[in-house]
């Protein structure tokens, strides 16, 4: 009984919070860039004021969960000193300095009745945000809705509850000194899990979702929203190293990909090397990757080509599936860049590959044939990302094919509506 | 015990014939364009030349949905002759001559670093369609996925079985003559609700799902997949007049809005009247409606203003949440411009609101303030259509903000993907 009052509750509340949302949403549509730029600094400024409160509860939810058994790395993520709420507040201050994503027209014609059309940026409306305890991606979120225009409603890890509600606390006021509605930013984080569920359910309340964090929390956003959602992140990159490609730019390519930083979406986890190519680059590549502390989990030619120095683990099937997000690397030699073809299109998560080559047909095919949200001609894996690409801030990398592909930047944030003028035309 | 093994079979069968569409995909993606025609011409001949055989097996559906008690509308829509055919293999046609949506530039620049980027469009890969029982829209759906480089899986209603299958073997052999693979276009119609089920969650087999036809079967499209959709049509659209619209116009507007075509989604359904408007522009606009035969549901000022012989049926709270698709038309006095938005905001699906005004400031209010695909300023909302804004074959209008908003073309059948060229570009 007691659950079902909650169950009721809880859906009344957020689909309430939602509904305040969407009325906040209509105010955020026509704010001038001036408005919300003058908003995203009042907000940094009140982060850096309010810092010691912010910390102060960010303590307990790090006590806590200290106390609970959580992993010092993601202790790491969750923990705010008044140095990193100052760098968060930095992080307003840039999104301020970007473009407005809102009100370029996209399209746009005379038609031949006369009839003038545009079609132009708007904001989706309400934004949805579920993510894990990382308090700074509240920060991130909200800014990067606020800029487009959108209302958000933010449901963080349960284990940064209490700096959350303080951070969207201290951002709503930071709204109303600017006469804006408190309501743009909400925080569910309190209804918990059952809230999650109502948020990806709240068709016409909730335009768009963007999940952001692990495999598990986007595929469960996806597979339980009825909400239209963006899938974002997973990377099971490939590097493949043609017959012609020149060994140092083969070494150069394959060691930045893997090892320039480790446990990001847009790093190799599995390198291909042509087999003409393999005994003059192979022996080279391997000796880097293992300088850089890469363990090497190579079929039998690569073992084979492996100089004594050098051990290499015996790949198995799994290993060509596997997105490491570690200093681990499957290496395999191909017969052809067919093979190399179709062994990413049967592995390949559609994030980003690589080829090394100088043949340009070689890069052509491979650029056309695979169907993926990036490739990389002679360049590392590495740069899929909305900062290199010139985006701006980047939401996500989007690995769906609806809306957005690739690195999202604000603009993706947006959706389109159409307006045309007339005189009084009416259809014949 | 029967009925399990026949789900197992049903889903195997449908995963199956997602594959296939896969692996076809992937030749398509990579057609030139003049290959896409030519398949699309030899796809209209082989439709004519197989007429005979096509309209045999529709007879076999139309006299079992006859004797089933199928109402004649829908009859009619189901029944195909020998001349309906060849208007449809017109169709195919049509489609050859619209230009090609794969591999357009979207964007591109150089970045800092001299890595030369990108963003072409490309096919989705495999497409989903959902439709009712109209064999035409068989041949529309292959036609349209087959020159945006998709292949398709089609679902059409078991009303049209007979002739859908007939209708997909024509096709299928007309792409064999060209070279082409079968499975670029597929029938599942056999396998009944339970294959639809499959598809809808065929998740990482089909890219996109497109249900076109009434409200039910788009909810449901909407509600039970997992596969990312886009959802077209509902149309609840308004007209406003302001308090300075012409009345030569308004009427005009008003008229064309709801009377030139019954039961398009593009229809108006609501007429709303600035009271310092009314007492002029109102007799005659009820008069010009009522003299097309529209049905006029009005609230109390809209009857006190009707002339005698215009008789008003006393409005419901239900008339404005009515999509009427019908001659019948919800007819209210506001008091304000910012009524008028309210009006629209509660009760809009989101689809066309028309606005008739001489002033510059209620047309910008009007069409920034209203969250919806299309405004129209002085002009009818029958203009919201692909052919009429010049986008060649329409494939829905999507209502939904992700992805597509408004009247969708062929290229909202393709998605991007981003290239970038370097010569050893690594990250520091």
């Amino acid at each position: 009984m007691t659950d079902t009052v909650a169950a009721v509750d809880t859906e009344t509340a957020v689909l309430d919070a939602c509904r305040q949302a969407k009325i906040a949403s209509r105010s955020l549509a026509t704010l001038t860039r001036a408005a919300k730029d003058q908003a995203l600094h009042a907000m940094a400024d009140a982060l850096v004021s309010e810092a010691p409160r912010i910390v102060e509860a960010n303590a307990i939810d790090v006590e806590r969960e200290r106390a609970g058994g959580m992993s010092s790395g993601l202790l790491d993520r969750l923990t705010l000193t008044e140095d990193r709420v100052a760098a968060i507040a930095g992080a307003l201050r840039y999104v301020a300095g970007l473009p407005d994503p809102v009100g370029e027209v996209r399209r746009g014609s005379t038609l031949p009745n006369g009839l003038r059309l545009l079609q132009k940026s708007v904001p989706m409306g309400v934004v949805g945000m579920i993510y894990e305890a990382r308090p700074n991606v509240t920060v991130d979120a909200a800014a990067l809705c606020l800029k487009s225009g959108n209302a958000a409603v933010l449901r963080g890890g349960s284990a940064a509850q209490h700096s959350n509600e303080v951070i969207v606390d201290v951002l709503q006021g930071a709204l109303e000194s600017c006469g804006l509605p408190r309501d743009a930013v909400q925080s569910i984080d309190a209804y918990g899990r059952e809230g999650a569920k109502v948020l990806m359910n709240a068709r016409g309340l909730v335009d768009v979702l963007v999940p952001r964090g692990g495999h598990g929390l986007i595929q469960t956003v996806v597979k339980e929203s009825s909400v239209p959602t963006i899938e974002t992140g997973e990377g099971n990159c490939h590097v493949y190293i043609d017959a012609s490609a020149p060994t140092e730019r083969a070494v150069a390519i394959a060691v930045n990909s893997k090892a320039q930083r480790v446990g990001v979406c847009n790093a190799a986890e599995t390198l291909l090397v042509h087999k003409d190519a393999a005994a003059r680059v192979m022996p080279a590549l391997l000796e880097a990757l293992a300088a850089e502390s890469v363990v090497l989990h190579g079929d039998e030619a690569t073992s084979a080509l492996a100089p004594e120095t050098v051990s290499i683990v015996a790949a198995t099937e799994e290993d060509w599936a596997t997105e490491y997000l570690s200093l681990d690397l499957a290496v395999k030699v191909v017969d052809s860049l067919e093979d190399a073809i179709d062994h990413i299109q049967r592995y390949t998560t559609g994030h980003t590959e690589a080829i090394v080559t100088d043949d340009i047909n070689a890069a052509e095919a491979f650029s056309s044939r695979l169907d993926t949200a990036a490739i990389m001609v002679n360049a590392s894996t590495r740069f899929t990302d909305g900062g290199e690409f010139g985006l701006g801030a980047e939401i996500g990398i989007s690995t769906q094919k609806l809306h957005a592909r690739g690195p999202m930047g604000l603009g993706e944030l947006t959706t389109t509506k159409w307006i045309a003028y007339g005189d009084g035309h009416v259809r014949p």
